[in-house]
């Protein structure tokens, strides 16, 4: 038996573009939103909503941007019922750039947020919903970060907030089940009108098992991002998600098409998933940044000296 | 907080066997050896105890049969506290081959059996606890069996068999968390004095997470192997199990040295690990062995064909 109200989000141009810049090609991006239309996927998220003073065209790909044009030209003759969401983090957009939700292709916008930017979180978020977008606060780091100013951040939206949706991100990939239900629980007690997400790492191959156990607990916005790519050891595998929810509305068949031809020969040119650097900075609870540099040097392979350095280094 | 009755047995060689007919070198086996002692890890599965009368020495490697003498040449200097254990499978063993305890290197006898061969596993069991080792029953491919069939089966071992653990085997990496729930609290109430014990295979990444999931509902023994290393997918990387669990006993880093030196390089010859096909035959609770037979043919990215084929098959 299926949950409907269920929501599917792929985060697959937005996540698997943090490790490569945002630098996907436009033909790439036009057969994954194909993909994930005719797999029936509820949200598409194509990338960033960065301003250009903040950050060069030069230096990152056009998904870092997501230019209304360049989605139009992406989706236009396609089929489809899966809506278009951007992600924002705090800081890094002027929210004057973004054009009313009418006269756009993009109908979510994703705030990502720590706990300790939260007003600023739900300043936009508010700003967004006032232009006619739906609107998410992602608490990242959330396992960093499970103390009393959560509760405050959480009450804070609840009241302040016109966000549909907050997610519990686990940006480390250091929670596991228990922590996992602790969170859900928590969130959906304080947020009272608001559904909640979740949005797993999987440094430890948990981000699947998480994902079950939020859903589980009542959260029912759901990441995912096919062949699980994704910043350091990725997300949740879209395909497996896909295959374990029981709405018929879905089909794993155009996912694993794309995989084949699209996901296994990437794989080859750009490295995520299981690999010990990423297990052991989710086991310490630590971002990923040491292990990601640990990965682009000769030392690739010394895990015990990379073990050793982030035991001396203990939280940041 | 730690368990204390909580073990780890590592089944790196005797599952990683299965992969490549069990035919790791002695220095390597030698070394998984060394590396699981100085972890601390409580046990290591080195192999089969299978009959050289059905299976012939030219086409298998030493650790399909693991005679005590080669066991004893592998351990013979190394200081450790970590117990050896072999798997017999039901049919395949001649039980008057195995001497008394007191005379082997080994100290555990684990007895695979499906559910309908469980007379003959609480006999071979028996059998092996009478000449004084410790004995588990495993209970191979629970996802197809967990009717009133199962229910009979565990009565039956709770009174008439002296193995002192009873495994749930997840053999075709289709169970989720709310099944392992399900069965671990089963096993419990039934088995009321004896231990339980979880072996999970990871085609959809939840081997981990279900072992976690087990031992939240009490199961003591929890498989894994380095680098979850085992038949098609996998099983539980034992990485992550002694990054999770608290017994100061363990310590990761000879297992993070081992990974380095050996098992990447390993990974380069044989293959295991999160592979589309196996996580299809995952979802449809089917034996992995299709897949296996497809990731040696030409046409082994060709998702969707294998999908639509197992779909036609169904259930065996």
């Amino acid at each position: 038996m299926f949950r409907d109200k269920i929501r599917v989000v792929d985060c697959t141009i937005r996540d698997g573009g943090l490790i490569n810049n945002h630098d996907f090609d436009r033909r790439f991006v036009r057969e994954t939103y194909k993909a994930l239309s005719n797999a029936g996927v509820d949200y598409m998220e194509i990338g960033y909503k960065n301003s250009k003073e903040l950050f060069s065209p030069k230096e990152y790909g056009l998904w870092k941007f997501c230019d209304d044009h360049e989605i139009e030209q992406i989706t236009s003759g396609i089929e489809s019922r899966t809506k278009l969401s951007v992600m924002v983090d705090v800081g890094r957009v002027n929210i004057e750039d973004i054009v009313p939700a009418a006269e756009s292709p993009v109908g979510m916008i994703r705030t990502a947020s720590y706990v300790k930017d939260i007003d600023k979180a739900i300043y936009m978020a508010n700003h967004f919903r006032d232009k006619g977008y739906e609107a998410t606060i992602n608490i990242m780091a959330i396992s960093r970060d499970m103390g009393p100013e959560l509760d405050e951040a959480l009450h804070q939206i609840e009241e302040e907030c016109g966000a549909e949706v907050v997610y519990i991100v686990d940006s480390f990939g250091a929670l596991y089940q228990e922590p996992v239900e602790h969170l859900v629980k928590k969130l959906k007690s304080i947020l009272k009108t608001k559904e909640v997400g979740f949005h797993g790492h999987n440094h430890q191959q948990l981000a699947f098992g998480n994902t079950i156990e939020a859903i589980i607990h009542g959260a029912n916005y759901l990441d995912g991002t096919v062949y699980g790519i994704g910043r350091a050891a990725g997300n949740c595998p879209l395909e497996l998600l896909i295959g374990f929810l029981k709405n018929p509305k879905f089909d794993i068949r155009p996912i694993l098409d794309l995989i084949s031809h699209e996901f296994i020969p990437l794989r080859e040119k750009i490295e995520w998933g299981y690999i010990i650097p990423y297990a052991i900075a989710g086991m310490m609870n630590e971002h990923p940044r040491a292990a990601m540099a640990l990965r682009k040097s000769d030392k690739k392979e010394n895990y015990r000296e990379f073990f050793e350095s982030l035991l001396s280094t203990g939280l940041e």
